[in-house]
């Protein structure tokens, strides 16, 4: 098997080349690539083993784990890592000045026995200069996200169809969670870091909307344990009872990020308001997310509209608020540019954010909806198409 | 709320005792814990936050969120790491001479972060004290892990209720996930390190078996996309196939481990011989694995039986193979010990390991059987109850 297939060559060059030049506008002259996910990246593969970039030769692949792709040109099998060491000397390859190593991203132990390779040199942060290069992506990238939108778009319309009278939070989710497999879901959310842990996604309704958790979620919820305080507690969803529903776009390396919200009969006055209120800020950022822009503006484009509505208590979390109103989404659910009023990030084409104006009301349920975009010349493109009203079961 | 409910006070206390006593044979006199397991271990909560534990004084929780508990002695809400110093000050703690993080489960730049709180200190690995201490489990975390058991057979029980003719792996699989989601199950699989990544388990049959994986697992398989190589690969389960299910057993912050094969059909004799000799294996483990006995001495055990049946080409993997037969199972799939014959580890009353010789059978499939066994005075104690043999779909 060719560890990189024919047509995704090109791909995979538009991505080295774009590290490349990131590296050249840094401190480093080389980087050794580890995490999964940017292994992922770099070659649309998953395997253990590392990837080494230096700013002005090609990449080499080292390969542990599976014995089962093609050695050919700058692709070497190695036993362990010191291995690598003596394959770039073999191959002409200069020790680097400094080399960069995805220091939030592995483990301590990790970056000293990498480092170690490489005793000569001055260890730099490789991590940003990853998360930089990912956080626009390429168009093969974004083929794979319109994907992951069109599958659990087709998912969310089958969220009515879940429901029965009587049903759990918890009961509701188990249901999407199948059909969302069964569209082809990989069954997992990939996540950065370990701040965030989660199942198939998030179903909260009611009280538990209130429910301040650990991770930097944007809504909280109890969970079914305390081992993963997340999302649905198993109470039943009742009568004036908003559900929102924050499920897995994951069915390729790519994922999309979605939320809609059902409603039990009809639900207060004040989450309807709340609910227009995410539909205005979303219209307004759809215009003015324009290339050049800097994020923090559509943080501050958002709060004003909140401020307007005098919705503020409600905004992102009640018992408890998160600063931010969305993220860049992509391999990984928590991608940049985060949209914080601290983001010194500015947009730019082809980015993908998912903006999430959320509400929590308590005793009712939370409200609001998000959308994964592309950033475009002329303003947002969603790729998370499904109507945003609140919807009835 | 309370962080620590009242009747789980001895019981944390009993596991701060074990971690100081680990300590003080160690080179460090306090550590700093703050993966999420290691929190869960100390606390039976998952928060973000941070707790200290001294070799000779009280440990300190700091708890940046959520903010749901109450403050008590031992107890401070802090807003970052660097709040960590001043308070360990304020309640008359020394500055440690060594201090102990967690450089194997936290990222180079956590761990570079939380060592600037203690400028003057030396640093150690605490990673291994804390796995150290997680490697014999108390009462109550064996009661944990013996309802893991429980549920998990339950579930295992439906699987032929799940199976119906012309069915893909990955569509049985995903039957069984919704099951064990209704039983209970937490839908993730908590491993350690980014050497695993796994959805709610793995349904390998037929070729799929000897597809070599780039994880730590046992067994391989080629996965639905390259972005996630492990397990099903959606291909229909046919006559004389093996269909091996290791499926998720997590539904507390414990987890049990347990792997049982059916067939369709009657399968060969080659696989029927490779799953006697599993269960032969079992047997004698079942019996020799006591306490005082290296780790190591079971992999030779179960490696001479292999031999005797000649059965080493299929024994833990075929293209490609593994080199351990069990491994530690606790709030992780994969803690210590793991079943090597490097191990330096002694067996220990209250161990907990999951034992599972396997064989990959080419187009077959894979049989072996894989228990969850705690370590007694009397030999193991199977806490993984279902029946062992091939069963027929």
């Amino acid at each position: 098997m060719k560890l990189i297939p024919y047509n995704f060559k090109n791909e995979i060059l538009l991505r080295i080349n774009k590290i490349k030049s990131i590296l050249k506008d840094s401190a480093s002259d080389a980087i050794l690539v580890a995490s999964n996910a940017n292994i992922y990246y770099t070659t649309g593969r998953f395997f253990r083993g590392y990837i080494y970039i230096p700013v002005d030769k090609a990449p080499i692949w080292f390969i542990i784990k599976p014995n089962v792709y093609e050695e050919e040109d700058g692709i070497f099998y190695i036993r362990k890592p010191e291995d690598i060491n003596t394959i770039l000397k073999s191959q002409g390859y200069d020790t680097p000045v400094s080399i960069a190593l995805e220091e939030n991203d592995l483990s301590y132990s990790d970056v000293i026995r990498l480092k170690a390779i490489f005793p000569d040199s001055v260890l730099t942060n490789g991590s940003p200069l990853l998360k930089k290069a990912r956080m626009v992506k390429t168009e093969w990238e974004l083929n794979e996200m319109k994907e992951d939108g069109l599958h659990q778009s087709k998912v969310y319309g089958e969220v009515k169809d879940c429901y029965h009278q009587g049903m759990t939070d918890l009961e509701l989710q188990i249901e999407i969670e199948k059909r969302l497999r069964l569209e082809g879901s990989l069954g997992v959310s990939r996540v950065s870091g370990n701040l965030m842990e989660i199942n198939l996604g998030s179903v909260i309704s009611g009280a538990n909307a209130d429910n301040p958790g650990p991770y930097e979620f944007t809504m909280g919820g109890e969970g079914v344990h305390p081992a993963l305080p997340v999302g649905a507690n198993n109470s039943i969803i009742l009568k004036g009872h908003t559900v929102m529903i924050d499920m897995n776009g994951a069915f390729n390396g790519y994922q999309s990020d979605m939320t809609r919200v059902w409603s039990l009969g009809e639900t207060s006055d004040l989450a309807l308001k709340a609910h227009a209120c995410s539909l205005k800020i979303l219209r307004k950022l759809e215009k003015e997310a324009l290339p050049g822009v800097p994020v923090k503006d559509l943080y501050f484009i958002a709060m004003e509209i909140v401020n307007e509505d005098s919705l503020q208590e409600f905004f992102m979390g009640h018992k408890s608020q998160v600063g931010f109103i969305g993220h860049g989404v992509g391999i990984e659910l928590n991608e940049l540019p985060v949209l914080t009023p601290k983001s010194k990030d500015i947009l730019e084409e082809n980015m993908t954010i998912a903006i999430e104006p959320k509400f929590v009301i308590p005793q009712v349920g939370a409200v609001g909806v998000e959308n994964t975009y592309i950033v475009t010349n002329t303003g947002l493109e969603n790729i998370t198409i499904f109507p945003e009203d609140i919807q009835k079961f």
